[in-house]
């Protein structure tokens, strides 16, 4: 170690490790700081490069609370999140994408057919689809838990303004794997950018915002658990998504419909769509099985 | 974007850099996210361990305070901090090494021959040599930082029974480039183990210890400003410290020293130590000049 140099350094790092190390953790580590210092030695990294790295980190920590994780924003701005995503969805089943800080536990139930729009502004929408398993079969009594923005483009715990869980439901598919509720259309908006992450987004020119969305948990059992968002065709942000979330599969079309008559019954708000322009969303999940 | 894939999200974080991104910090960032997504795609990174990562971030958040940063002790017990060091040592000067979190700014003045010992309990050392430049001349007026730690392992700082500045000082290099003052040896001491760092050494079978040493920083006009520190021959973990800061070059010796006649007269203690055993440690500074 005394004659540690620049290009002995990384052995020395892997030299270091026990012989009980566990051997996963040996890989990743070793992989991760490889990489680390291969990125210094790359770019010839300078002290003050180095620190302004180790301030914007300590920047992330002092803003982060219980309410709001820094580092998971940085994960999704440098496209890590997506990257780790996309390497664990099976090309069979639905996407999966990106979680986000604004799911909470605890939204109430709703059957199917349900209305989660209550009294929130913004132009109707009525979501349906099928929840299926990557064995053909339609999946009975799926739990998907469903969030989104309201009009403002702000979720419900952000927003004093907003009812509690208000736009939060759970909802379990039917007999032939069918759900169904009525909403109001989510709005684009933007990623904190009132901290390192920010200062990030600034300095490299890139916008903030993220492509309007729904957001799903889909779960049964034998399945593995789907979490992703969908989002539709006509958004402005759709090719620049701050947190690189979007999938070509991913992808569901508003379609306005003046067919009033074409809605099925379970449809809480049926009557009162009567006297109303709406829009309907029709898309599909897909979970794999997890039996092998 | 709305096609993005495991392969292609690299050149999506590339692509999304505006026009006018200052140059380096394309440079920097763009290797920093190759890396990163190469470390994910190597290891085919789960959502297990991604979140361990992202959890051990926001630790590492949590337990840094003003007066201790976790994400600088990540640094350098990946062997980062020690890398950039390297880069940027010249093969003329002395090797610079790691600052450490424990240098403070303010500590009290010290002649030539002055003591810094005071009433600390341990071994004493009479520590000289010469401040010199890269273009052989020796440096008048050189400022010297000094620290280190008590026979317990702690910084004054870091212990509330050392008064302020105890074991720190600044010195101003003799016309001769000498420099010469009294101390007593410093000892051996862990790195913070009682965080997210801790958890990775244990994770890793490391051990927390760093070779005792004394610090300084080295300063005159026209030189590159030196950060280094020097390690004795004898310490049982210079070939294992657990930042990586030891260099065969900043290796110095304490010798037994019973010819107290030798002792420089400037020596403030000359008188008091000639009934005690003492050790002498000779280093040599050498700063890189900046003008070119």
């Amino acid at each position: 170690m005394r004659t540690v140099s620049t290009d002995t350094i990384t052995q020395s790092f892997i030299d270091y490790m026990g012989e009980d190390t566990d051997e996963r953790t040996r890989v990743v580590l070793c992989s991760l700081v490889k990489h680390l210092h291969n990125f210094a030695r790359e770019t010839e990294l300078t002290h003050d490069e180095w620190r302004k790295g180790l301030e914007l980190l300590f920047a992330a920590g002092s803003i982060s609370s219980p309410e709001r994780n820094e580092f998971v924003l940085f994960s999704d701005v440098l496209g890590m999140s997506s990257l780790v995503d996309m390497m664990h969805s099976s090309a069979e089943a639905t996407p999966s994408s990106v979680l986000g800080p604004f799911h909470v536990l605890g939204a109430p139930e709703l059957a199917v057919g349900g209305d989660m729009r209550g009294d929130n502004d913004g132009e109707a929408v009525v979501v349906s689809g099928k929840v299926l398993s990557t064995d053909g079969s339609m999946i009975k009594g799926a739990t998907l838990e469903i969030w989104q923005t309201a009009e403002n483009g702000l979720y419900s715990g952000q927003d004093a303004a907003q009812p509690e869980y208000n736009l939060r439901a759970r909802m379990k598919s039917a007999t032939d794997g069918r759900y169904l509720f009525s909403t109001v259309r989510p709005a684009p908006y933007t990623v904190p950018e009132d901290g390192p992450v920010g200062e990030l987004l600034r300095a490299t020119g890139r916008q903030p915002w993220r492509p309007s969305h729904l957001h799903f948990i889909v779960s049964a059992p034998g399945h593995k658990t789907l979490v992703t968002e969908v989002f539709p065709s006509d958004d402005p942000y759709l090719d620049k998504d701050a947190v690189f979330g979007v999938r070509e599969r991913l992808i569901m079309e508003y379609k306005p419909d003046t067919n009033h008559e074409n809605l099925p019954d379970e449809l809480a708000i049926k009557s009162k769509l009567a006297d109303e322009s709406f829009f309907t969303v029709n898309f599909d999940f897909i979970l794999k099985t997890t039996s092998n």
